[in-house]
């Protein structure tokens, strides 16, 4: 058995090769550039995780992880395109450093790539994932239209955003240690319950994210707080803060949100404080968090074999919170 | 056995009912949409054609040009997004109804269903059925990012238009047949030349249509003649002038591009009568289409089956040339 970040490191040394043909650079190195950037593997490293709870990590795990790991980097650089984003892990976009048509190509391209991959799984197992796939891509699609239709939205309840959140981050980690478990030999109940796991666990990884961008510690976070104040983005903290607020608080944090005053950050701040949204917060994410681990707990294999998957779970959720 | 007209109605059937789940609209609603546009469904119906050509044409059958058909849509709408049209079949392109971010998902999404049919078919063909699909998806991506390319480059030689007209359009029709064929149960013998048949018979067709928007009867034709001409595309027509033109016809040419002149048109296609590129065109068509009928002949079935097969050829190159 290995740990969380053994199998980093295995699977990182098995990717970090050239993904694409040789030939029609213009269209293959884009798309290599974006594996080169990095990232934490998570989602590959859940594949292998959830293969490796119930039996060894085979090739196919590989394939399989190989697969997300496309599958996930497709839908970055199409979301990036989308959001017009510049950087990505502090390195230009695709979009940006090649172009946007180029940059949708290569999406387009990087995802027959990973159903290439999964077509190299041993036939016995190939419907069967290939249906998990599917499922999950639609998702992830839905849920980013989704996130783009509430943008347009002036509210948002509290159920939609943990189902447009659930769609666009958290099956992705729920299938992929599913798919895991389908070629470690899981039978369907294990199966679904590392799926709960997984996509519990996305949720409070979720929460945890809007409540660090208002609450955390600068020097820990990595980021600016408050990011999410300055561009209005609709979080778990703020559509929270909506439904509880009273009237003069919602009044003026609608009139902090139309008008963007210099001290906006400050005062939004200080009416989540008012309105409890911080310690509503850090329930929510431990109550999701509390969800997954029971959903560990109950998949039917010996407790010692769980290690790798709870370090997952705490490296996630380690954040100052 | 069918007609290719009376299959493309049983195809129409099938296909014209809602492809997608009834939630999330504002993402399926746009993939819906260029369905409904319509278009001639030649690349399932040679599906059908190819696997009728060995057998009763089966579910799997269906599920495969469905999937074809799908897959053919989602590259219309990224295309359309890359080439930034307005307008396909006299109806808004997606992207311009919808706006390019649920354009650009709505592709996404789109193939993914093409994935979800495939996965329909018996796991004893499944494997196969993939690869094919796969390397021509793969071959479609790379056929655009080339004429993309070619579009930034002074000269594009024969060759490689050749390469990129093939990739881009000719490989789908061809991989249509051969998937047909495979769910019919034919030998790779027969497989690879009714993949010949197709793909020799695209490059035919694209000779054809080259030729046409220079020298075709405007009325039969349908679009405006010299378009190609007007908007500079390298074209068979434009790329043999530049290699057999006498350097002062050339030098001519190079002014008419870079100058556009209001009688462009005129003297193009009189430059072009000079180096007598329309003769030329003509036998490259007929060269094409007399090998793809070398493969259909050469396909182990009996004639009579091959009839079908015989009308698609002569449906696509009709038109007056």
């Amino acid at each position: 058995m290995h740990s969380f970040l053994e199998l980093s490191k295995l699977f990182e040394e098995k990717f970090n090769v050239r993904q694409f043909p040789n030939h029609t650079e213009t269209l293959y190195d884009p798309a290599q550039y974006i594996l080169g950037i990095g990232g934490k593997r998570i989602r590959p490293v859940c594949v292998l995780l959830g293969s490796e709870l119930f039996d060894e990590i085979t090739e196919d795990a590989y394939h399989a992880a190989t697969a997300i790991e496309l599958f996930h980097n497709f839908s970055l650089i199409h979301d990036d395109i989308m959001d017009k984003a510049p950087v990505r892990r502090g390195m230009q976009t695709v979009h940006i450093k090649y172009g946007e048509s180029t940059a949708l190509l290569a999406g387009d391209v990087m995802f027959v790539k990973a159903y290439e991959n999964l077509n190299k799984i041993h036939p016995a197992n190939l419907q069967k994932v290939l249906h998990l796939f599917n499922v999950t891509a639609s998702q992830v699609c839905e849920g980013q239209q989704l996130d783009m239709d509430f943008e347009k939205r002036d509210t948002v309840n509290f159920e939609e955003y943990v189902n447009m959140i659930t769609l666009k981050t958290s099956v992705l980690v729920a299938a992929s240690l599913q798919l895991g478990a389908i070629l470690g030999g899981a039978g369907l109940g294990s199966q679904n319950h590392l799926y709960g796991f997984g996509k519990n666990l996305g949720i409070a990884f979720q929460v945890q994210d809007d409540y660090l961008d208002a609450f955390g510690d600068p020097d820990k976070f990595g980021k600016q707080i408050g990011g999410d104040i300055l561009a209005n983005k609709k979080t778990f903290l703020m559509i929270h803060a909506m439904e509880v607020a009273s009237p003069a608080a919602k009044a003026e944090l609608l009139d902090l949100i139309n008008n963007n005053p210099a001290d906006k950050v400050a005062k939004v701040l200080a009416i989540f404080k008012d309105c409890k949204v911080d310690e509503w917060a850090k329930e929510l994410k431990q109550s999701y968090f509390k969800t997954a681990l029971q959903h560990l707990e109950d998949t039917a294999v010996v407790s010692v074999r769980k290690k790798p998957l709870m370090e997952l779970a705490e490296y996630l959720m380690v954040r100052e919170s």
